[in-house]
């Protein structure tokens, strides 16, 4: 191996828009398009590896300077990419003080962004480095200890179209029980997922409560999982998990905040699950002595790599934490990502999330197929995914040519456009 | 990278007796010779990965049995290993309930020897997985995030010579302040070290604590650290603890056992260190909820090898608990390992043990430096050490030659050679 091969010789940052189909959740629906940043790193041996982040403008503007600080540091050197980020990071604090907490994702920060930046400067450190070297990522994480990764249905309530001007489809609306069934009998003859996950926070929680017992209806003992996204109380978070005791796997992110979680941790039996309130390092010792969750969705994107979410699997490890992964919009990139670390983790107990079926376009060559809901790890070189130029080209031009409105994901706002009165609500 | 190539042919496990000075510890006085096993990994690319660890009879015991089932595996995959080596260990449970506890590392459980045991082949696999790409070990663990790791002297009381026969150095004797001042003094000249650590639980506490002041005196504002192995009392700790304040980095397990630590750290501000009451993952949620420890020493032949060193160390990070790293009696392949993964932990902050210089004798073919008590990160290939074949041949003869009252190390046993009436002492 010729060292200098391993070099990074070129960065290029390509935020895009992609169609989302009209999803609905705590903070409202999913835009028609929806940014993300596709990050390439060319080395001098001429591979390019690929990574994909949050495309918001937040998250463009920490990429950029890391993108101009990268060339020349080897593509082996992800340890080094948390300092080199924050070196490079002068107006960060202003940045992200600036920005809406989310709520998704509990309290934004700066170290949030800049961990999710760095995540796929990492994934396409590692793309490169495994392109180069002729070995799949997972190999580059110490080996994968399972051939197929699982991933669950992802069921949401939705509108059949839009309010205004978008992308369309065929699967019509959800917005009741026999409606969240429907569209899981679908997505189990595409797919075959066996493990259900409906999120929730959208309809009054009795509502919520009649589709997940529809879904244990119609799939007896098959995993179910209702997301709210913390919109309830401790009080309401209860009675639902009184209602639901008997069919859950889980309840992810009943209600916000640590002390919440863990005041109904302590008053169920009911798992309990987040994305929310363990999105950190940081925030993990509290949670855990809390005993807040008995189960951490990791993500890559969050947690500032595939590195860094095999140290959170070490963490839920060694305190008996369950293990399950997160998502949010994405693509075939961090499909990739996602199930090639997803493979090297011992720990690794509940079927991932994946918005990936609800996604049409792709800026990779091949669609992965799930079969049994279940993906085959790759062991091609790196991800084993390679780019679509004409259509990153295309999602490209669809940034460009927007007029700034659609380029900071805002579920709120695209609310509105149905309903402008529109508050997010809680119970 | 032909996949193939990548395949374990064959591992070849060495025992080996090492010669090793009469140095003294709470368990009693190192044996002339100690025993270690050196494990090769050959894959069908020809290439051999080396490693070390532990080589008393109950490691070999768990060490065969693994490197049977390895052929036909790929050095890619260390993740699997524990899997593996749980697999092959179908004595295991009674082999550990019939070994004594030792007290150098806490209770020996079944799970720490197996642990010790994998440790020296994902480091072989490391290293052949290196060799082969042309890329250093550091490199397969995130890479470097420093080009020189600080390694500490590690000072010990002493006698002249062994009681029986045995290698002979022209140390002489340290059983005083003056003589433990002395033996830094010529550390401090041949290795550059900053830091001295000196192997306390020896004598009376007093002595000890007169054996740091006068290195305080000799080495002012030089970093120092005390290890009785838990020979004191909570009393003692804090009586030691008192005198030594204002001049001690850390305090290494001055009691035995995790709530009586807890105590001493509660009672002091000297920050406490551990490679006893922490040794294991199991181990560490309930020393870090009673803050028993400020500082943990990794030790990769502890934890399980390079990987999971590093995930204690994003344990320890998250939890903001301070890093060092634990020694035993090693060679120079061990030495390299311990490099390799240090350099890659941002949070290492203190300089490393290494028992290193008082080894005469390696199975490395070139030893490696010391420059201002630091050792440069090697960029080669691997481990960066090659195999001294005829030293090793030569070192196995000597384990071959033995009756078998060499092949476990016992330190108490080796004191009743000289003192039959001898027994571990506390304060
Ligand atoms: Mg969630
Ligand atoms: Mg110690």
């Amino acid at each position: 191996m010729d060292a200098l091969k391993l070099l990074v010789d070129e960065v290029r940052l390509t935020p895009i828009l992609i169609s989302d189909p009209p999803l609905l959740n705590v903070q409202g629906v999913h835009q028609p398009y929806t940014p993300r940043l596709v990050v390439e790193v060319i080395t001098r041996g001429g591979v390019s590896g690929l990574g994909e982040t949050y495309g918001d403008g937040v998250y463009l503007d920490l990429a950029r300077p890391l993108a101009d600080a990268l060339p020349g540091h080897s593509v082996t050197d992800v340890n080094a990419l948390f300092a080199l980020a924050a070196s490079t990071d002068p107006a960060l604090t202003v940045v992200a003080e600036g920005v809406d907490a989310g709520g998704l994702r509990g309290v934004r920060t700066a170290d949030k962004l800049r961990l999710s930046v760095v995540s796929a400067f990492e994934t396409a450190c590692l793309d490169a480095l495994g392109k180069t070297l002729g070995l799949p990522v997972h190999a580059l994480l110490g080996g994968k200890v399972r051939d197929t990764v699982e991933y669950s249905a992802y069921l949401f309530h939705r509108w059949a179209a839009h309010p205004g001007a978008g992308p369309t489809d065929d699967w019509g609306a959800a917005l009741d029980p026999a409606g969240i069934v429907a569209q899981a009998r679908r997505f189990d003859r595409l797919h075959g997922f066996r493990s259900f996950k409906l999120k929730g926070g959208v309809f009054e929680p009795e509502r919520e409560i009649a589709a997940i017992r529809a879904l244990a209806e119609a799939f007896p003992g098959r995993p179910l999982r209702l997301d709210p996204n913390g919109a309830w109380s401790v009080e309401t978070s209860l009675a639902v998990a009184r209602e639901l005791k008997d069919v859950l796997e889980y309840l992810e992110d009943p209600t916000s905040g640590t002390a919440a979680m863990a005041e109904v941790a302590a008053r169920t039996d009911v798992p309990l699950a987040t994305n929310m309130c363990v999105t950190t390092f940081e925030e993990v010792p509290e949670a855990f002595a809390k005993e807040a969750v008995r189960i951490v969705l990791c993500d890559h994107h969050y947690w500032g790599g595939l590195h860094r979410t095999r140290e959170l699997a070490a963490l839920c490890r060694t305190y008996g934490v369950g293990l399950s992964m997160h998502s949010n919009t994405h693509l075939g990139i961090s499909l990739a990502a996602m199930t090639q670390v997803a493979a090297t983790l011992p720990g690794l107990h509940h079927a991932c999330d994946t918005h990936y079926p609800w996604q049409t376009e792709d800026v990779v060559t091949t669609r992965p197929v799930f079969r049994a809901g279940r993906l085959t790890v790759s062991d091609a070189p790196g991800l084993g995914v390679e780019l679509d130029r004409p259509a990153l080209a295309a999602l490209h031009r669809r940034w460009l040519d927007d007029d700034g409105t659609l380029r900071d994901r805002d579920d709120t706002a695209a609310m509105h456009a149905a309903d402008p009165g529109w508050s997010p609500r809680t119970w």
